[in-house]
């Protein structure tokens, strides 16, 4: 088969790799109807992340189940199946918590499982999927989805569970005035989460045209160009003279941090789930004069999935809106370049 | 009438000051019938906090109304009322989002309201109240409460409300598993908090016989001793191999504050109370990694007075037990000096 490999920084190949089958029980094998390139996955592609040796890339991917291990009972061949962007067991204590992102037997696509054995990447023609039935979710009713349907059933992987992520760690609800600092991917994305959750007003923090255009489509009733203590008195002026009760972060900078801080009200909740880089940090005395609640990091998307699936099927949201470019899998390079380049929002491959 | 006077580290005086009278129609005088000695106030007493001039201090106090301001129409002489730690207007947005103590009129005792006039402190025989109306608190049908009672009230002022807004912070409610770090005053009426919103499963961090003794009493299930790594390590075995959902801060060191973090288990939430001091700080990346979510300040207590007052009036908690020391006021020097070696939890001053 046909996967996506990363040599070094800017050095993304797609190449032959062994189609993978079933080694555990608890294995199943998808095939990749559509995957991605995530913000993260430019890390190592900047080099910002080490690249220590080639390997199997990409997180994010819907598809169909092609083979299942004896143990795996709930799915079987021809389900269309949505990845969650880590495996997780479902049966441990964190998994029971909800917080399958610290599952004790957590593992990441392009890695190696509990059991040693390589995990294929998601930006490939098929996967292993270690603890398949814990980990996949299955698009009740759903075979062969539209790329319309597709595109948002594959947000579900990251970007709009992290979206919903940032949204609930901020604890946005009814009546709730929000703010979301970030315009990729996943801040348009936390941008409807939050409208998802009854927000009253929902201000994107954006400089892209194009990038406005969809905060608006998705829910933002404003938008603030400006930066720094500049963006932060716009807010202030547009939610008159109060700062924001909620607060997404979205990027994971020491200047995107600050602003965010800085655009919630006493009392307010700040949710991150921007990677934090480059000195990102909370004071922590400025959360104890505000009364700041901060909460976030990786997004539970396999706990999320249920939820959000059941408001893409009905059209209630159509997260899927976040790609702008659509390429074949044998052009992800050239996918990574736009993304680094920021010519595209997302990009979706199809192998 | 007399006053207790803070003229340096170490120097704190009972004094003669003019009687207080109503200045403002906004204003109330209430004559003082118990007030104590809160854990803030040993910070400019060691000199940790500069003590620039001789000035009043003392911010915890219960008393009688004596006259009010032509605009304080919903109190009257006679009425007994707790005072929380800081004044507050009721009508800014900060108030009406409940956060008082980022009131946009903010006043502490001991200092000056936003009118520019001094504000007696609480360790005296009586005080002016500005902005009497919303920052009083009525206690209903009674005006002679027996000692018992009166020391339940008391904590209300400060330390029982801090407790609460631990644990509230920490989002304790039922089935959870709580680790309370402190032992003072206001850990132990976290205990008490976390043990009247429901929680399952108590421990207390505490090497004191006669605070672990309160503890017990408020509802902690269990005692640690173990401080640092091994104190984690036993939580752990306590909770069955997993830390904590709820971890409440009641002390503000750097240690603390880690053994706090510590202490919680992925995507568990840190309430923190403790002002944080020593370089106390917590680390992003292990937020993020974690998914723990962090929330405290500064406990708006004037929000919280009326749903805990319902319960001390009906006896379902009687959080007055951390007053293990009752002195005249005149011997207030003598209380800072007890508070301040330990040997008191915390000391009730009668004037």
């Amino acid at each position: 088969m046909r996967a996506t490999i990363i040599h070094g920084p800017g050095d993304i190949r797609v190449e032959d790799r062994d189609y993978p089958a079933v080694q555990l029980p608890t294995d199943a094998v998808v095939r990749v109807t559509a995957a991605c390139v995530c913000g993260s996955d430019l890390w190592p592609y900047r080099g910002v992340k080490p690249v220590r040796h080639a390997s199997a890339i990409g997180h994010e991917f819907v598809g169909v189940v092609e083979s299942t291990g004896a143990d795996v009972s709930s799915l079987r061949a021809g389900d269309f199946v949505i990845a969650p962007f880590v495996v997780s067991c479902g049966q441990c204590p964190q998994c029971l918590n909800g917080v399958t992102v610290a599952c004790d037997r957590l593992a990441g696509w392009g890695g190696t499982d509990d059991a040693g054995l390589a995990v294929d990447g998601g930006q490939g023609q098929a996967v292993r999927v270690p603890l398949a039935a814990s980990t996949l979710v299955k698009v009740p009713g759903v075979t062969e989805p539209d790329a319309k349907l597709r595109n948002s059933l594959l947000t579900l992987s990251d970007v709009m569970a992290t979206g919903h992520h940032a949204a609930v760690s901020a604890q946005v609800g009814p009546g709730r005035t929000v703010v979301v600092v970030g315009d990729g991917a996943v801040g348009l994305c936390g941008v409807l989460a939050a409208k998802r959750l009854g927000a009253e007003r929902i201000i994107a923090m954006s400089r892209h045209a194009d990038r406005q255009a969809v905060a608006r489509e998705f829910g933002a009733t404003d938008v603030v160009e400006e930066r720094g203590d500049d963006g932060v008195a716009k807010v202030r002026e547009l939610l008159g003279g109060v700062l924001a009760d909620s607060v997404l972060e979205c990027v994971g900078t020491k200047e995107s941090m600050e602003q965010a801080l800085h655009s919630a009200r006493p009392g307010g909740a700040l949710g991150f789930v921007g990677v934090p880089t480059g000195g990102a940090e909370i004071p922590l005395r400025y959360l104890f004069d505000k009364n700041i609640a901060v909460s976030g990091g990786m997004a539970p998307a396999r706990t999320y999935i249920p939820e959000l699936l059941k408001d893409v099927l009905s059209g209630a949201i159509n997260p899927g809106r976040v790609f702008d470019v659509e390429m074949p899998l044998e052009e992800a390079a050239e996918a990574y370049k736009a993304m680094d380049e920021r010519r595209a929002i997302k990009v979706l491959l199809t192998p």
